[in-house]
């Protein structure tokens, strides 16, 4: 139950529950503690699950079966702080300052927890009886891929039962502008490495007979994409959906211009796939990126050394109907393919995480066979947002990857229903994350409207 | 002055003389003090000669200009020796296992200097009025590239002037067969930093539209060779002096065997640019290499990041006559033309050194001027070394590099005899670093044959 939003934000942004560390694990239990108790004072049962590191938990309110059901996704864990002297205030010690309260975790994924918990606190209040089932999932390691909910949502497919998912982890460009997440990128995760000689060796005394890991990894790595910005691997791009028009007519009314964005960023110029506009890019297309290269010398200087090993870390980002599985082996076939036999290569075993889409109703695309309570939940959080914030909602694919959300869909069924409450500005990963709460405010009265507006 | 060489070389080692790290001042002065004292005993004038960095002893015997006067060459300081537990005994407590002293620097390069200080203690011991002038140059820095001796040079060129230098800081292939070292390959180093976003991005919210400076970075390497294996930069072979006859000849004496060497690698197939085979390619054939690359997440498992930076370092080894400051203006030139105006790009100044080459006498390009004291040092110890070790040295280049013999020969105008002491299980610059002492026992005896033949 949450009286004071942000009292309670704050408190929860004091537990330090970042999942990566295994340092950090009083500060899990308390996150988990946290949501636990707020969920059991607004009446709801609450197991919580174990699994191989951090326990889920998982919640129900509501037992008619004639009642609408939401299942509401989010996760008490965080990302690590550090570096911590970057932060102007300690990330684990929350402080307000122009209207944004600091912290890590605020939010991502704090914030639009309180969010919805408030706006349910205040309904609740009011209609005790609220005839809707609510299924609460919160997690503990999306932060680190949540290598354990494959195994979970198997286990527990059944609880899981409901309507749709409801998922605030997801962005806005603005406190003015919300957008409706209408899709995610899949994730193809993996590392290739190549060995030359057994060990390093005097680049003078042995130069010129052996080939260099290092250059054999970057001939390689150097053909994954060709010069129209394209990824270079036969069929990546074979099962990609084209843009739908509505899609291309919402992107449209983003309101952040491409110079804006360039001095964001910070670069030269941009550099997109052929056939991509920047913002399109972002959103509708396929990537390969390498998110890590090194092998040989790292430190001041030089050192005359041909290295025995070179890496790269490689990431696709995947976009519908791209299948995971099948790109980590074309990609990884490629580069065996590719690879000169002077050196040796391996992988490290592909991650995967499927694309997502959902098409809101009344669209040249809608499934035909879309449940008539998604249709609802879609006009409700539209109506909704356009009363409290004052514009309607943008429905719109995002670059990012939640994978758990095209499992949910896979397995159970579910389409999930994204609002997005974050926004560029909060510094999400990286030193002095934030939460606005101007948007925490008006979202907690979107949400409450959006619930009773469910049901009625 | 030496009067056991095998106790000698134990404290000389004990001095942990490493110049690339400041913790081993103490070292450092241990082990000059320590050579200039055996050179003082010798009956030799010493000077310490302050330097920027790690000074420099030069020390001279015998002042009547009518004598031969040679120049001998060698260095104090040791590479680093970490790794330290790879070590089978401590790195600077020198010990005695199968024939060999294990330590530190024992090989390179305070083995083949006691070598020369204990013969010119037994020669002098029999005729202490050689006549024979002799200087000595024995610096600090050369594990660290020399940064020193450009300037002592350019100071002291006046007091360097003698017939030739003598070296022993090269290898031979084994204890039975001497290779005496006609060439040296020049260096070129530098690093190569392309910079793309201002900071590092998330690779899903701003994955494809950013221009990765990892894949800029191998996008750009891969193109510095050619399917052939040459060095696909433009003027870059044109200088290479062709193979002469007599240097084919004594390559095939090499007792070493291809696959032999294959095996030492560790290699699945040898890897060489056209038209030289694997021997040639070390001795007589250029390189461009990546020493060491790096950018983005270095951790394990994934970060789904978009890097701001990478990095390339790179150093090319050339061969007479190769001229290094124009090998690194082209091989700039060459990247920057074809790195794209996504990322920005920077160099370091490239560090050069010359490549060398001495022909003995009596080949088809022996210079018609050579010195007469040069030819006789080189029939003095092609006499001692075939004498003493049992069969012929070979002459023969080397792969490796030391810029300062190239130095000396265009700022002093002296060539370098260069016979090589340590072999390829002395683990220079690595672990369990060792000097064979049967070697060391037979070249004090060839060394002492050296000296008096030269004077008689």
């Amino acid at each position: 139950m949450i009286k004071d939003p942000v009292e309670s934000l704050k408190e929860y942004v004091r537990c330090p529950s970042v999942s990566a560390d295994s340092a950090y694990t009083d500060g899990l239990n308390a996150a988990r503690e946290f949501a636990a108790t707020q969920l059991k004072d607004l009446g709801f049962e609450v197991d919580i699950i174990e699994t191989p590191k951090h326990p889920i938990i998982l919640a129900e309110r509501g037992t008619d079966p004639s009642w609408p059901c939401v299942l509401i996704y989010g996760h008490y864990d965080v990302q690590p702080a550090d570096p911590f002297d970057l932060w102007s205030s300690p990330a684990f010690e929350p402080r307000i300052r122009d209207g944004r309260l600091f912290g890590r975790g605020a939010a991502d994924n704090k914030g639009p927890q309180i969010v919805h918990m408030a706006a349910l606190t205040n309904v609740l209040k009011k209609n005790p009886d609220l005839p809707l089932r609510i299924k609460y999932l919160i997690e503990g390691e999306e932060e680190i891929g949540s290598p354990s909910f494959k195994g979970f949502l198997n286990n527990y497919k059944d609880r899981l039962k409901a309507d749709f998912v409801l998922v605030s982890d997801t962005g806005s460009p603005s406190p003015e502008q919300i957008v409706i997440t209408t899709g995610l990128r899949g994730l193809v995760a993996f590392e290739v490495r190549m060995t030359g000689p057994k060990m390093d060796l005097h680049s003078g005394v042995h130069g010129g007979v052996v080939m260099n890991p290092l250059q054999a990894l970057m001939d390689v790595c150097a053909t994954l994409h060709s010069a129209d910005g394209r990824v270079n691997v036969p069929g990546f791009y074979d099962a990609v959906l084209p843009v739908y028009k509505w899609e291309q007519e919402e992107l449209s009314k983003l309101p952040t211009t491409l110079q804006e964005y360039q001095e964001f960023l910070g670069i030269p110029k941009f550099h997109c796939a052929e056939g991509y506009t920047p913002f399109e890019a972002l959103r509708f297309g396929p990537t390969l990126e390498f998110n890590g290269i090194g092998g040989g010398y790292q430190g001041e200087g030089s050192k005359t050394v041909i290295p025995s090993e070179a890496f790269a870390k490689i990431t696709c980002r995947l976009v519908p109907n791209q299948n995971a599985a099948e790109i980590a082996n074309m990609v990884q076939k490629t580069i065996r393919e590719r690879c000169p036999n002077s050196v040796t290569l391996e992988f490290t075993e592909a991650e995967t995480g499927y694309p997502y889409l959902v098409v809101p109703p009344n669209r040249e695309n809608t499934p035909a066979d879309q449940p008539a309570i998604l249709q609802k939940a879609f006009a409700c959080s539209e109506k909704a947002v356009t009363s409290k914030f004052g514009s309607k909602p943008i429905y719109l694919r995002e670059g990012g990857s939640i994978p758990i959300i095209s499992d949910l869909k896979t397995v159970v069924g579910l389409d999930s229903l994204m609002i997005g409450l974050f926004t560029p500005h909060d510094n999400l990963h990286a030193p002095d994350e934030s939460f606005h709460l101007g948007i925490m405010e008006t979202a907690i009265s979107a949400f409450e409207d959006f619930f009773v507006n469910l049901v009625t």
